[in-house]
């Protein structure tokens, strides 16, 4: 039995179920606030609405990130994962990712099983329609039901509902996924409270029925022979290969199909419908085929929704083409040439809140206590979203108990790089987590998750102790093993150098560190194991250790620069600055100064548009300031 | 892979995806139909809306009848019940009903499945918006992402979705079920084509969380230690006992609060919002407090949402009140104090058919080749749906082919009984299925419902040869049995009366045929078995002969009103009659025939209102007509 009352008093309301929602709302309840999650459908809690699929480059690591901040995604990706692989194995351990196909509708079971066994969190169907703030503070949610909800914070997790449009050729019409009710009037309350909100659209593919597909002329993609999981807290795997993913790619008759009906398109077409902007990394095949149109053929990965049904989707063809456009150009494609169409791709348009309205906790400027995550940021993806939504969901916790709220630096953390970009940049397209927008990647690993990270979901309440307790350990294992083959000298030998040859790497000729030869690209801890007088047996800390002494060279780099990055964004600037008496910076820069509202120098700097000679300048004064403040 | 190609040219249409749509978009592609299913969300087909069960008094036999003429819902019932018992078994076999609780997301996901896999079918996601008609004849169905698909015949089985509006409390908001899309448009083309609409309102009770209450005070329902299954395909099974449904009761407090509230009733109170009618024997809590003000209790049955939810049910609890006197209401009742609302109650009115614009076949009277099944005829009921779905789909194939189309009649079924009822009396109300609708209930049996329909559904292809082979078998060894008992002469005895005297029915002093004996309330056929020299072995076999046997009386006599009735019911009235020209006839009965179009005797007997007086003339002048023809 619960032991925590329902009625109309709550620490922290949640606005939305999806994957910023869920963990935005574990979170708090786990921190002890009494939470509710409201969602609009109780029968798509931790819906997967685009590809079935969590993981991939930076995302995957994304996802492992959120688990050892003591998160839910990587654990329920684990529970429902019908198809898992290591993105580039033959790579270095920097750009290693994972992915999981999974089972879309066991993966919203699991999830909503979760919310509902979670003390302190009450899941409750309902459509927000108004943020109740005063004094600058939130105060409570209004539904459409007419229930008002009390509240100490609120964290908004609409994904693509606020406003949400759906777009089939020249058809439009409202709603917030297909078949599901989109959200007018929460924007018209956060529009009246003040906040900017713009438009972005996204897209989604058709779905098929399987057994119209003739797989013999795909490529089949099986699950990892290897035992594999996104968790920390899960048992490495092999899935069985019931589930495979299919490569196939489109032809010249496709691209001449889209070219042919790029009149009817509501992006493109003669009369243009959608005005908003799409995501640049995952585009519609219709901006691929204009965009390259050199190209005359697009991969297209056809991947199962789920065990339980006979659906498939075709990832790599959405598109917001008129219905029969789209079979057209479907059964144009090799192996898809009598599929049967069960869902119709469309594009999806919505509101989002410019993100330059946050601090870096995820907490508007405008509103206290009202913090943002997940799409209706402007970000696109699951993970990006879950990221996000942990972090509010702390932020939320800790300021109502007045304890440290958790900024992530961009040196620690996926989720660091991608809400301080959000802060500080803006977004001007859906934005996508990307290895390359990682200054530190080499230190952002998927291996190293919970090394950067478990410390801060112990000390929020979200990872138990042993957890903890077993990290701490891990670090000081790695560290007192990396100590120790620093002092391991290898002598020249036959079998030392006949080892290092087969490797192909160059023989040694003088006694060296066991370390030193870590570093070498060719080298593995398994080669070398035979030397070792008291080998590693655990395999992960081997390879734990054998990473961190390959990267140590690059890391101690990237250590002195990020030191030196510190130091600028521990150069804070006061809430209360006033621009204009700042000397000798540029108008354009002190508009963008004013407008963003940047914490720290580092914040500052990463800043679109802003001179670096400005910056400067802007130190000096601060430095100037402080003295002042401190004679 | 399949072997029909998807494109705009279907044979049969069918809108909707519950359960009348499930079973006419089967049983149309099982006839070798090329059939469209169009649900508005994939995520939902053969949703359970309602309560998680199916099955009860009468309810059950039409879910047996569906399957003995080859329809889904039992088997799909049996492959997802968590809980089933059959009702009644201290009576006679005549009342005895089956009952289960589903896994509500299992069957969903079971239903999708089972029509993804359907040659034939192809199920997919659009919102019809409207009919095409050409010549009195469906042409085709629009969608609202502009799709035209073509057709020779549609079946409309939209369920509460034509115009659904929600209500909670004096909150209403357009849906067709809680967070799912009405469907407008398509209300406004059938006004158009000529279609009478009028507007019935039902409800659902409030869905709470597992751990929030406390089942110490509740009486538990377990399911059956007996095997059991609705279908004749699935083998009977004892369920796992780890879902129980649970019963407690509301309390004079809980009616003092809704008295209290009534005035923001959106029936009952100041401002009223909802002005159709509710199911009578499905009422509202409110209903039935101010209905049946003397009773200070009701029953509340507290049913599991499935098993992988902790979401349940509160049978007997449906409401419209404002969400704040649900939850003060809820908490009243004993074991519910505490209890977490996940989902509010509401109540949805939604725009219905007139059914008697329909023949007796669903077929409308306006537009040939269209057909309507369901909640949108005015009923109420998962069973009564798809009752009603399987004969649309039977009956459109069977038009288009040109064959004879199947009118079950009243002692054939209960779906014969609902459907005549439907389109010769209309409905004032949600036509819910009784027992005492059916005069000839004693024949209407769970048992027997395989030997009354499986022939129609083997001649209409939904059969395979080997079941109605063994169907066939099973009736000629029971009039084989039922003949040789008759044959058999028990002689008085210590043994025989002994038994006889045990069982509470009086001893012999003559000898007495078996078949006599087995006519006595008090016996069965395993008392005397010791004294049949050829003892039946199978345990069916022999209850079948049995409850022959015992009703035999009853059935004969009932046979012999049937004839008459039939003779009735077999004495056609031609389609282009003038009632003007039939003598002595009320104009009150005039209009009524004029309007109704029966198209026999027997149902124009049955029309509300008619003077037997007007019958009788209508008959001589039938006869009299019958014999200038044929002189």
């Amino acid at each position: 039995m619960r032991n925590t009352i329902d009625d109309y008093d709550f620490d922290i309301v949640v606005i939305g179920a999806g994957h910023a929602g869920i963990e935005a709302g574990l979170a708090s309840a786990k921190a002890g606030m009494k939470t509710l999650v409201l969602a609009i459908n109780l029968d798509t809690v931790g819906w997967a609405p685009c590809n079935p699929a969590v993981g991939g480059p930076a995302k995957g690591i994304v996802a492992r990130e959120v688990d050892a901040l003591g998160g839910q995604i990587a654990k329920t990706t684990d529970k429902t994962a019908i198809n898992v692989r290591m993105l580039n194995t033959s790579k270095g351990p920097a750009v290693r990712a994972l992915r999981a196909q999974i089972d879309k509708k066991e993966y919203s079971l699991e999830m909503k099983k979760t919310l509902e066994k979670q003390e302190n969190l009450y899941l409750r169907s309902a459509i927000a329609t108004e943020i109740l703030v005063e004094k600058g503070k939130v105060t409570g949610v209004v539904t459409h039901f007419g229930q008002l909800y009390h509240c100490k914070a609120a964290i908004i997790t609409t994904g693509t509902f606020l406003g949400g449009k759906i777009f089939i050729g020249p058809k439009a019409f409202e709603a917030g996924r297909l078949g599901e009710f989109s959200s007018k009037l929460l924007s018209e309350s956060l529009r009246k409270i003040g906040f900017k909100l713009a438009r972005f659209k996204t897209g989604t593919p058709a779905r098929i029925l399987g057994s119209s597909i003739d797989f013999s002329k795909m490529e089949r993609q099986d699950t990892s022979d290897t035992p594999l999981a996104f968790s920390y807290f899960s048992e490495p795997k092999v899935l069985p290969k019931d589930s495979p993913c299919w490569l196939t790619k489109t032809n010249s008759r496709t691209h001449s199909i889209i070219r042919r009906d790029i009149q009817f398109s509501p992006l493109y077409g003669d009369i243009k419908l959608i005005h908003s902007i799409g995501p640049r990394y995952c585009p519609s095949i219709e901006d691929k085929v204009l965009k390259f149109s050199s190209k005359d053929s697009h991969q297209v990965f056809v991947e199962p929704e789920g065990r339980n049904t006979d659906e498939y989707y075709l990832n790599g063809l959405s598109t917001s083409l008129p219905f029969k456009t789209q079979v057209e150009m479907i059964h144009s494609v090799k192996g898809l040439e009598n599929a049967v169409i069960m869902r119709p791709a469309y594009a999806v348009e919505y509101d989002f809140v410019i993100p330059d309205q946050l601090h870096p906790t995820l907490e508007s400027k405008l509103v206290e206590n009202l913090y943002f995550a997940g799409q209706v940021n402007g970000t696109s993806g699951y993970e990006e979203a879950a990221g996000q939504g942990i972090i509010a969901g702390i932020n939320a916790s800790a300021k109502i108990k007045g304890a440290e709220q958790l900024v992530l630096k961009r040196s620690e953390a996926y989720i660091g790089v991608m809400i301080d970009d959000l802060v500080t940049r803006g977004v001007d397209e859906p934005y996508r987590l990307l290895t390359s927008r990682a200054e530190y990647r080499l230190m952002l690993r998927h291996d190293n998750a919970h090394l950067r990270l478990t410390e801060y979901g112990y000390r929020y309440g979200l990872i138990p102790r042993w957890f903890y307790d077993r990290v701490v350990s891990v670090r000081e294992a790695i560290n007192r093993e990396a100590n120790r083959l620093n002092d391991i000298v290898v002598k020249p030998s036959n079998s030392v150098n006949n080892k290092l040859l087969s490797a192909g790497t160059t023989a040694i000729y003088q006694p060296t560190r066991l370390a030193q030869l870590l570093k070498r690209p060719e080298v593995t801890y398994s080669l070398l194991r035979d030397f070792d007088p008291n080998p590693i047996l655990d395999s992960s800390l081997a390879e734990q250790v054998e990473t961190t002494m390959k990267y140590e060279g690059y890391i101690n780099r990237l250590r002195q620069e990020i030191n030196r990055f510190e130091k600028l964004e521990n150069e804070l600037i006061p809430g209360d600055i006033d621009y204009d008496k700042v000397p000798n910076i540029s108008t354009e820069s002190k508009e963008k100064l004013k407008k963003l509202k940047p914490m720290s120098i580092g914040q500052a700097m990463r800043i679109p548009g802003i001179k670096p000679a400005d910056i400067l300048n802007l130190s000096t004064y601060l430095t100037a300031l402080k003295r002042r403040h401190i004679n």
